[in-house]
């Protein structure tokens, strides 16, 4: 610790600072703001964004980086963040930083169109553009990184885990897939059909439910709010932390799976270390990390033959009876076995293979080896081999996610890491704190968040994604806890 | 015009921009934020707050003054608004800027304290130190501004008009409240007792008859909200503009009145003139001129014996019929007449003596004439001489309002200003737009609105104060206007 390293963390505070407030005018535009505001709101997010990226590229930056010094697990590792959040923001030149946010925008514009239509055609030129200039942008990473391009951009979104490491967890997956699909959909075949509860569903009845198992994971809405948005997510700040859901009459399961999903990325911000609040080694640890506890609430833990029959209990209590309550027919209707064609749609079986294709696509777009103008078919013949289906049409294949189009490559991967690492962090709470399930069975996460919040949300960002997972469990990611969670959930029966 | 000149408009659209962001971030913590996030907030603010400062000193902003040409009315007074919002910034050393918020934020503190035990020596000392460091700063400020100290911090307010102005005219009010008050309140003892409405008004059906009020006014949605938060304000942006209000079962008049003056303050925000959106010269002119627009529309508009007409036919139609609801009752009950101790709850007629007694002390306290240790004591005798009543307590006399607390000195004139503006600009409206009370009697704001938007709100900050009324009124600020009035609202009964 030294007077440059104190400069340097009241320099990341109002960086830190910055960010927070663009949280908040995120969440606001996605919340509550009203249409009319959303221009304003863009020259306001453009400007916080630009002042950001210049107090990072400063000169007074570089020279009190290099003379800083810090030391013990937390200050080290906020210094060599801080180095390397510099590094990479400097690495771009303006003009490539701001190419891109312009094609990524025109992009974006036009897929919208194209989707509707499942025109590729129209939004091809559109995504060469994006792709020439993330493949410009990962090379320019890929030099002060030290690692692949693919592997530079994978990093802006979950440090600590390459494409080295995914690909052979990914080849498991797709070995294990070829048996482990067709046998759960026999499984699934041989049991009764999944009877939908009868609506309607006020919403106000299930705001409240929604709030109420909010409040049985862990959040406290003193620190928290729960709105209504088109697309359900987490933002906000650790100590005041904004999730949102959507409302349908017909059905309370999206909003109730989605809320405990949100839980799950809202609990982790709010277990961040606030010693070390608006600092590098602060912030969650990536998006493969958030998503891991997003899903260990979601699916591992809510989905849990133990929480389905204390939810068999609560929902009568909340909508009154109806047999379809029953914990059994829970299970059956929220754990489906399919292979649709949508990602976003698709089961806990299958969910993978529709990440492990985009993953093997992307990386090909940014090494060059794959042409924009043959994703379309590549593609098609990779859903084929992955899930044994023709897709119809772009809509249903290349044109349905926005990721690409907006310029995120490198995202994709962060999913499927998420899930495997809830399986495997679900299986090492399970063998640590014994009583995890019987508390579910009584609709009480404690222990299982209280075992998180020691071994994850409490780490910041102080290691990378592997690290943390030796860490919390004793190994790096092994995708063989997963597929043990699949082969019980889905084949057992 | 000329490249420097560009370069300002850029410099200034940045701190435009953060100026939006602050905005919101007030807003959202008086409106939605969970009390947990209230920290966190406060740091995001100071941050927005360093930065503007930094952008408005740093050296190349004052290389492109000096260097700007601009012409035209509008970019020749956006130029000189630049050059005077640098030099306001630059006169004050930081580390004053800092001291200020310190002291304000540690006086308003114990204030808050003060005021519930009614005991000013507890908060004697901090207000010291808070007028210690406003008499330091309006001593920097009048070296640039060439005003006196006093006139310096009023003009952070309301630009163009001053202490030597305000005096003739609140003696002049002074001198007519002698006669009229006494006149008043005997002829409200001849007329019938106010008849309250029977309640409860259920807060979803006050929101209802708010929403659709704000909208006979002019407020599009699309481009508003309006919430609810603990004191009603105005925020946000002129394209996303945030109104609130506070409901209550017992009295709809609360929420009704406030949302109709709020909606006065956020039709000039949404009026002002978007070619120059985020600079100097777009803004509103102050202060003062704020308060007139929504005190015209709440205090001589909504008032009016032409709208309470129209209340008289839409209220049963919300609530039920009532007898209460007659229009000569409505005004019996909204115009009341009297002398209490507290600011926020006097009358129209004796609102201004509460102002004229609190910008003599302020001015005294600025000048050294008067000292923090005889603040009580004064108070008390000038309340006496204007309205001929015995403060009981402080908290009833010079602890009840938060302004100088916080370090607000220079305010409080513009609530009077903008009470008698708003007088001169309704005489002017019914002077060239003949059908604007017949338009009232029917709901109908437009024939007002449509006036006020081109003689005021499209003027942006091209006028000061004392111009912006000769262009829409043909004089400078004229007391007679408020005093007919009142004498015609209040006297001819």
């Amino acid at each position: 610790m030294n007077p440059a390293y104190d400069r340097l963390k009241a320099r990341f505070a109002r960086i830190g600072a910055l960010g927070e407030a663009q949280s908040m005018l995120h969440w606001d535009a996605a919340a509550v703001m009203p249409p009319g505001g959303a221009a304003a709101r863009g020259e306001q997010l453009a400007t916080l964004a630009g002042l950001a990226h210049q107090l990072m590229t400063e000169p007074g930056m570089a020279a009190d980086l290099a003379e800083a010094e810090a030391g013990g697990a937390w200050d080290g590792a906020n210094l060599d963040l801080m180095r390397h959040a510099q590094a990479r923001a400097t690495a771009l030149p303006g003009a490539l930083v701001e190419a891109s946010a312009r094609a990524n925008a025109a992009c974006e514009t036009v897929w919208r169109e194209a989707r509707a239509k499942s025109d590729f055609a129209q939004v091809r030129p559109f995504l060469e553009e994006v792709v020439r200039l993330q493949r410009e942008t990962a090379a320019a990473l890929s030099a002060v990184t030290g690692l692949t391009p693919y592997d530079s951009l994978m990093e802006g979104y979950q440090r600590g885990i390459g494409a080295g490491d995914v690909e052979p967890i990914f080849a498991a997956y797709e070995a294990f897939l070829v048996e482990a699909l067709p046998q759960a959909e026999e499984t699934q075949a041989r049991q009764p059909a999944a009877r939908e509860p009868a609506g309607p569903f006020a919403t106000a009845t299930q705001q409240a439910l929604c709030r109420e198992m909010a409040g049985r994971v862990g959040l406290d809405f003193a620190h928290a709010r729960l709105d209504e948005s088109l697309h359900p997510f987490c933002g906000g700040t650790p100590t005041d932390v904004r999730i949102t859901t959507r409302y349908t009459p017909d059905s309370f399961a999206q909003a109730l799976l989605g809320v405990l999903h949100e839980t799950g990325h809202a609990m982790y911000e709010r277990g961040l270390p606030l010693d070390f609040a608006r600092q590098p080694v602060g912030e969650a640890a990536g998006m493969a990390a958030h998503e891991s506890q997003s899903l260990i609430v979601e699916m591992q833990a809510a989905r849990s033959d133990a929480f389905l029959s204390y939810l068999g209990r609560k929902l009568p209590e909340v909508f009154g009876e109806d047999p379809a309550y029953a914990p059994e027919n829970l299970g059956r209707l929220w754990r489906r076995v399919e292979r649709g064609f949508i990602r976003v749609d698709a089961g806990e079986i299958s969910y993978p293979a529709h990440v492990i294709l985009r993953f093997r696509l992307e990386r090909a777009l940014i090494g060059g080896e794959l042409a924009v103008a043959d994703l379309p078919g590549a593609w098609n013949e990779g859903f084929r081999r992955l899930l044994g289906r023709e897709v119809p049409d772009d809509a249903r294949g290349c044109l349905q996610d926005i990721h690409w189009h907006d310029g995120a490559f490198g995202y994709f991967p962060s999913y499927t890491l998420g899930a495997m690492a809830a399986a495997q962090l679900m299986q090492a709470v399970r063998a640590a704190v014994p009583d995890v399930d019987a508390a579910l069975a009584e609709g009480d996460f404690a222990p299982l968040m209280g075992w998180l919040r020691e071994k994850v949300h409490a780490q910041g960002s102080r290691l990378g994604f592997q690290d943390l997972l030796r860490h919390a469990t004793g190994k790096p990611l092994d995708p063989s806890d997963f597929m043990a969670h699949l082969r019980s959930r889905y084949l057992a029966h």
